[in-house]
């Protein structure tokens, strides 16, 4: 099998999968063994060697860049793309931060004695190799990698076609430091080659890889879940909802609303949906302060009531992920309503409460069962630094394995450990 | 939609699973709304009507009995299929002690406090609805289910087509008690038709059903994995290794190899390789009381010198699952070559080391990265009993969610409350 980088020639994506992945296998048992603080001091090589490169990668990054320009990328997608010495300095910074972590490897989680002596345990061990598929971001690289390693995971990076060379930059610097820290360099790979069909074969590569994190709009999510017979750790949608209870605080709400709606309007926490109780005494204001804010809202007819500038919401409305400053506006009669109304169209994300009858927050804790629930706090909370995890691989949305914002101990899974003195079963 | 039980006309199996899962779904979310107390004294109830009906389900057994023998089933199928006084009490009994186990539902998992007072906690709540697919074993609608029930979540069971009456039996037994104690009785469904569509959508029902498990052979196993869109907890062989150190106790050897292999052959913690380290003292002696004991060994060429009745092992059979008086034997030189080799053949499921040196334990603790790894005991300890989880729902090999024995804790996911007095993000 011969790869030709850049050449749109077929190749043979099984076995290209299959062999950078029983490579990545090798280095990741050797990872596996290497102490904590091993694994910490190469990832605080990797920043150094991040920051000695800086010249390579913005080189490589102008390369990128001038391309993305010449294929017309829209602005938004060029900012993404391009990297100065500040965005590099906070590439490095965020590797030594995960370097600093405090390791789940090693963990022990639970441990007992049986009455015929035996002594069981649970203990964290790192899950393998972890797949990452991301698009135009190249801090993603150094991010996604650095947090795959602290857990003692290999990776197997698949990024942008847009991002190729600073990937490549990246990955160069951040493996050179690895290595100086003794962990193999195949522990962090990047597919060498664009051609799509390599993602399919890493889709497929059960037993191979072990866990997929996508990392991208929604189009990439939806065709890594809809292809993968891999185990995918990753969040569809963001349609997260804000109920402002009767018993609601009006100017915390005011705030609370506003902040989840409008400070960033595009990421995955930004609230989609308010539902306003109807007991509540100032839903004017309140819809009105995000007007005024330049939010655009649709509303069911009584929340049409409230102001004459707020549009109809079509019956997709309520399932829809804006990312802009756009939101559905419902009242509801009471929080049964409120709860019927998540547990039909939220997917599964952040939804929040504000009141300041802690019975009834207690209550919306309880029943909404979503991977994020909030009492008296902005949705847009909803991130693994906020939670005070140091960092994170993504948010999921599934039910198994990790939900809410993962990191390291969401790259982990345990074994069992079973010690005896020679006991046979009867 | 009709259903017309026994009927081989084609059905839209698909609306079927969706009409059943959402009912289930519908139930589940009373059930998880109950308290653990409820929960558990309902399943008392159903532990009481499975006495009370055993008339009724021993003649519904009677008639899959000689429905079965009328077809040819095995004798060892017949068996599995069979239920009478003593069977039953034990189901009734296995029924209680579920109710009996620590409820995991509701325990917080850790819980922190941010600079800017946002309180963070992680708390244990029900997966959702279970999927369970087995074979002949009637017990399985009964443990099962309580399990399922017991850890706050919907049941979906698809039982073997020769326990149907029974099946049927002991969940009307099963379900009255639950609707005694107050749970919906939907919480827990048996798909009402024998065609097998409904397996196949039941194994593509995502969003629908949260988790599927096999129980039964590797066929019904190896199916699950291969066709599911749906995560699986299971395992598909236990390909389990005992190694003997050099420094292993010759008698404590001896015990273990015999009661790993030999006192059930059939079961998924069964060893199938025996490895002696060239340094063990005593190598004729063990294979000898396994030979002694009715086994028959298949042996690289250095086993093989030790006894002439070895038969020699074919590349094949290092990774065969017996499940029979079967066992390959190898001679390896180091701890590193039963490492090296234990990596490429095992399953994944139990392997074990015996030593009298603890650092050599360790070591093989460390470095075998199976779901069970053992120290001087048995591989038949590998049940979810013996490590005092009071029951599983089965062992898995998978690396997500929840490996080896899996019992209550492994039928919940958790989620994230976070409890605010007003905070937005900067």
């Amino acid at each position: 099998m011969t790869i030709q980088p850049g050449a749109s020639a077929v190749i043979d994506a099984d076995a290209l999968i299959e062999k950078l992945a029983c490579e990545g296998r090798a280095a990741q048992r050797q990872l596996a063994a290497m102490s904590s603080e091993a694994r910490a001091s190469a990832l605080t090589c990797s920043a150094q060697r991040l920051r000695a490169e800086s010249g390579s990668i913005l080189e490589a990054n102008a390369k990128d860049l001038a391309a993305a320009q010449d294929s017309g990328l829209s602005p938004a997608m060029l900012d993404r793309l391009a990297l100065d010495k500040d965005r590099l300095e906070s590439i490095a910074a965020g590797v030594e931060a995960v370097a600093g972590l405090p390791d789940p490897v090693g963990q022990v989680i639970e441990s007992s004695q049986r009455p015929n002596g035996l002594k069981m345990s649970r203990v964290r061990v790192p899950i393998g190799t972890i797949g990452i598929i991301y698009e135009s971001r190249p801090n993603v690289t150094a991010d996604a990698a650095a947090l795959c390693v602290r857990a003692g995971n290999a990776a197997l990076l698949r990024g942008g076609s847009e991002a190729v060379h600073s990937n490549r930059a990246i990955l160069a610097a951040l493996t050179a430091g690895l290595e100086e820290g003794g962990v193999p360099s195949k522990a962090v790979q990047l597919i060498p080659t664009q051609d799509r069909a390599a993602v399919g074969s890493m889709l497929t590569a059960a037993g191979l890889i072990d866990m997929i994190v996508p990392r991208g709009g929604r189009s990439l999510v939806a065709r890594v879940q809809s292809d993968a017979r891999v185990p995918v750790l990753a969040h569809l949608d963001g349609i997260n909802h804000t109920y402002i209870h009767s018993a609601a605080d009006a100017e915390m709400a005011k705030t609370i609303a506003l902040n989840a709606k409008m400070r960033r309007t595009g990421i995955c926490g930004a609230m989609e949906t308010l539902l306003i109780d109807a007991g509540f005494a100032e839903p004017g204001a309140l819809v009105a302060s995000l007007l005024d804010a330049g939010c655009e809202l649709r509303g069911d007819g009584r929340a049409q009531a409230l102001d004459t500038r707020i549009f109809p919401a079509s019956a997709d409305d309520w399932g829809t992920e804006y990312l802009d400053a756009v939101l559905s506006v419902g009242i509801v009669d009471t929080m049964d309503d409120a709860l019927e109304h998540i547990a039909r169209h939220s997917s599964a994300h952040t939804d929040v409460i504000v009141t300041s009858d802690d019975a009834a927050a207690e209550h919306f804790l309880t029943y909404v069962d979503s991977a994020i629930v909030m009492h008296n706090a902005s949705s847009q909370f909803a991130d693994g630094r906020e939670f005070g995890l140091g960092a994170e691989i993504g948010i999921a949305t599934g039910r198994l394995h990790a939900r809410g914002p993962v990191a390291l101990e969401g790259l982990t899974t345990y074994k069992w450990l079973v010690r005896g003195t020679g006991q046979a079963r009867p």
